[in-house]
């Protein structure tokens, strides 16, 4: 090795020591009577003195230092003078006294620099990856991908899960999103597609008899992009034989106890909740609740058929409903002005008809524009039911159920936020278990699988697939932290009786049924455990886990929002032949001067 | 769990215990008062007993169970009555008296069995994986493969390697094999390519100062596929910052070791043997010899110069070679019937001119229809330097340095084969280094990266880069696994000078080189420290490990040699609208009937 230590790890006890250490320049001080060169690597930093005692051509060398250079210095180790010690650095009591400073490689002066405190425009930062990457922040949230994806796998390892890796270059699949193809060279005319996700594999491997299936899998959708999603994003797959729902959910739990005590320190307390759907629906208006504070939903429906107001009994009347929120502290923080700003905010964005309201006052009072058309007992009742006080502002929503679910959703997530209603270091695990089996499409009054088609419904729920497929219960599971679904997975339909009454249900016959899924249904048939799974989102959970809101910024090379690698140039233009040897033509007459 | 206890585990120890177990029918025999079933899952097989004791309705169950019917049983543990123990399998002490048989899932009669003892065709078992996967041997490959990976990464974990996940859609690069191809969805006109390796992402992950990178990564190359290529593999893939080449041979040394002792069992003695390249040609005529057993080259060209024998002496002073190989015990194996297919062999297969032999015999003369033509002194010279015995067979070859490599070359490797001259159970690891920095590629008289363009030359070869590139050798090291090239790696350039020197030799000029490896060479400038790596090809060293010799057992969904995969039928048409989506067309008229 070129060096004897690392930035890292000097410390007193090192003290007189002779050492060799190779790093980048972070800083180079001058101090009157030398330089101090503060040296960076991955695992610290190390205050390096040049003066006195050097010899004048080591002077001279650090004399032509700048910011990124990579050298390598010989010298030794002593105590900081009593007084200069840095206490935040694990260096922090040691510096190098240089005999030697040996130039590795020069560096232009780079767009920006790592240490930097505001932050260049994302695009400039992807485009120098190299740069961006050396930040601390990046360096600390790559390590702890790393750590978070080893434990995962440990984890697996321990519990008997056998490590498979699946095809890249599979088969288009007519089902789900749109996906990337592979043109084919040995055929032409035909096509691979990356997968969506390992799903037919993974099944597959369990009708094999693997009992215990993982992989950390690349899956590919050619998707428009949304601030959290990629092109290509990975996932912890996994599926299990001869287990019901609770063994999956079971598995994880253990994972993420382990995972938060290994990666965070703290101690879950197992089992993690677990919520209904219908439940988490009720209570929080979501399927992935953050639930990391309080301000439940709550109903007032029956309060509001009693009432004279026309708005809310009307709604109530009609079999929809009056559901709200109280806001703690929130009279002072909520203004007129910005209660306004709420209501255009749920009319807008989620087509709620109005947004109606009431400040507890001091004396306990309700105030509210429309406080006039309530008699003082039915006041009391709706405080009573919010169990609101003083300075809190209770939020109502009349209207249907789905949209007073999305309004009230959205509503309690800015209140937790703009109110400060939780630390955001926390973290709040959950399960939503029970989702439903199937979505009704109004437009073409048919049943899709809100899964996929191979779930199964709960046991209890099988007659209701003949009787009311909209209440029928599946199989289903998703892991929510601090309100993402983190992860997601089912019990897959073993019994081909019971498929075939699912596929009925979508509208599928044998024969598409076997157009879209043939060689998995061939494959059923040949002797199929009752098996599930779940997959997690790695990148996501890295986010959450890093405290970071950007994705991107938890992915070594991440794609823009316009599915463009910046470094790279990716995608690009290629040679007419090899378009030529894979039987393709380009359709585009002329490339926009400028499209990446 | 819908089990108690896997198929694997049961002992005397659970004896009288009321258990469940979950598995396939492996078996069913009827031993007159009942049933025996052998129920297998991935960790075993256990003996169940349906009969006697049992009710009338599990009788009847089991009376409908078929080879690989999954089922559950419940019952008690018994002790096998005395001398029906069997002491091959774990659970061989016990059978499973059972109460209760439930038929979880049915089986068609499938193609072929997993137990069976001649395989079908491969097209057969590829078709259907899911029946090939449950073979023991296939099961077992994959397991190890999963504890091959999972050492590996173990190891790198424990020396501070961090594992960063890479882009599969990428830049398609002009050098190197073909890309496969992905065309953009949003940049028309424009393709991502899938990597072939993350040569220029970990190069990166070092300029940015993450000193140590590990991934498991999955490479792709458009090529005609031999016997052991397939169109997606995997390799073990590392870098390392502020290193020489024993660096990166030390820490896979050490990994080896690892991976011996806890997959093998075996010792390894560290260091791994080094050969050079100039020495493992001269010794074995090969850069990747196998050395699990002796039977090295010989030259004998001093001793031709001086014979009278007109075929050995131009040959030998010409500036050729004259160089042999004695097969221990060959006298009698090889008859001349068989000589003559290996002259025809080396002839055909590899140009050379003829093969000289010289059987010894049992007085310890040399026979050959040659022999005439050497006096005795001289025939006695040239068994002295074979150091030949009786019952021995001396097989030369006379020509050019290359022809005469690549002939004893394949006759050793043949040779080893045919008279059994290593245990096939036993591995034998060692590195060959110092390769070659360039191949001259006589036709267009250019100078060729043997590796890639930014391998290091040795520190001592620096000038031979000006005086004789040809002469100049490498920072490369390739490591060897009985005869198999198991991976590679260089130590990069990281002198910009160096670099330049070296564009130059291979016919680059800036222009040139900043296209073919634009944004590596601006990053190269930002302040890139000394690296190196190497890139161990996984599918190889878990066919290795596996005692296999075709590399698709080794990969649960490997291609076919024509890049399909039958099971899935992929790869295959697509919609239209999905290539107008992409702005591609395909130019093919007509599909086959039948290409896949």
């Amino acid at each position: 090795m070129l060096r004897t230590h690392t930035c890292g790890e000097l410390t007193k006890a090192n003290d007189q020591q002779e050492v060799t250490l190779c790093g980048w320049v972070d800083r180079v001080r001058d101090h009157g009577g030398g330089l101090f060169i503060d040296l960076r690597d991955r695992y610290g930093r190390t205050q390096v003195v040049v003066g006195e005692s050097s010899a004048a051509e080591v002077m001279d060398t650090a004399g032509k230092l700048k910011s990124e250079f990579v050298i390598s210095v010989t010298g030794s180790v002593r105590l900081r003078p009593s007084g200069q010690e840095n206490p935040k650095i694990t260096t922090g009591d040691i510096e190098v006294n240089a005999s030697d400073v040996k130039i590795l490689n020069e560096a232009k002066t780079p767009p920006f620099v790592p240490g930097q405190k505001d932050l260049p425009n994302e695009d400039l930062r992807l485009e120098h990856r190299y740069i961006d990457l050396r930040r601390q922040k990046m360096q600390d949230t790559l390590v702890l991908r790393s750590r978070i994806i080893k434990s995962m796998r440990d984890y697996c390892a321990e519990h008997n899960f056998i490590d498979v890796e699946t095809p890249i270059l599979g088969r288009s699949t007519p089902e789900g999103a749109r996906d990337y193809l592979v043109p084919s060279r040995v055929h032409h005319g035909k096509f691979y597609a990356l997968p969506q996700s390992p799903q037919i594999y993974k099944q597959i491997m369990m009708i094999a008899g693997y009992d215990r299936y993982v992989q950390v899998a690349r899956c590919f959708r050619d998707e428009d992009l949304r601030a959290d999603r990629q092109p290509e994003f990975t996932q912890l797959d996994m599926e299990m034989s001869f287990v019901d729902s609770d063994d999956v959910i079971g598995m994880i739990d253990g994972m993420m106890e382990k995972l938060a005590k290994e990666i965070l320190g703290i101690e879950l307390q197992l089992p993690l909740p677990r919520l209904t759907y219908d439940e988490a629906m009720t209570r929080f208006g979501h399927d992935a609740p953050d639930m990391r504070f309080g301000v439940e939903i709550v109903d007032l429906t029956e309060i509001a058929k009693k009432v004279d107001f026309r708005v809310f009994k009307s709604v109530a009347e009609s079999g929809n409903f009056v559901r709200a929120i109280c806001a703690p502290g929130g009279a002072s923080v909520f203004t007129r002005r910005r209660i306004d700003d709420l209501t255009t905010f749920v009319q807008e964005d989620f087509g709620a008809k109005g947004l109606a309201w009431f400040r507890v006052e001091e004396d306990g009072t309700l105030f509210s524009p429309i406080a006039k058309n309530f008699k003082p007992e039915e006041l009391e009742d709706i405080k009573a039911k919010m169990d609101a006080n003083p300075g809190d502002l209770i939020m109502i929503v009349a209207d249907t159920w789905e949209t007073s679910c999305k309004a009230l959703y959205a509503l309690r997530k800015r209140i937790g936020s703009e109110l400060k209603l939780y630390d955001p270091e926390t973290m709040h695990f959950s399960w939503v278990v029970q989702f439903p089996m199937f979505d009704h499409d109004a437009e073409s009054d048919r049943w899709n699988a809100m899964h996929h088609p191979f779930t199964a419904p709960l046991d209890e729920d099988l007659e209701t697939l003949d009787s009311d497929p909209g209440k029928a219960r599946a199989k289903a599971y998703d892991l929510v932290i601090n309100g993402y679904e983190a992860g997601g997975g089912t019990i897959r339909i073993h019994d081909s009786q019971i498929q075939s009454k699912v596929f009925g249900l979508l509208g599928l016959d044998e024969k598409d049924a076997k157009e879209r899924f043939g060689f998995l249904l061939d494959a059923l048939q040949y002797g199929a455990p009752p098996h599930g799974g779940i997959a997690l989102g790695i990148d996501r959970v890295v986010m959450l886990f890093s405290n970071l809101d950007n994705i991107r910024d938890c992915i070594a090379f991440p794609k823009t929002q316009k599915a463009s690698d910046l470094m790279t140039e990716a995608p690009n233009v290629v040679d007419k032949i090899q378009l030529e040897e894979l039987a393709i033509e380009s359709t585009v007459e002329e490339l926009p001067e400028e499209d990446a």
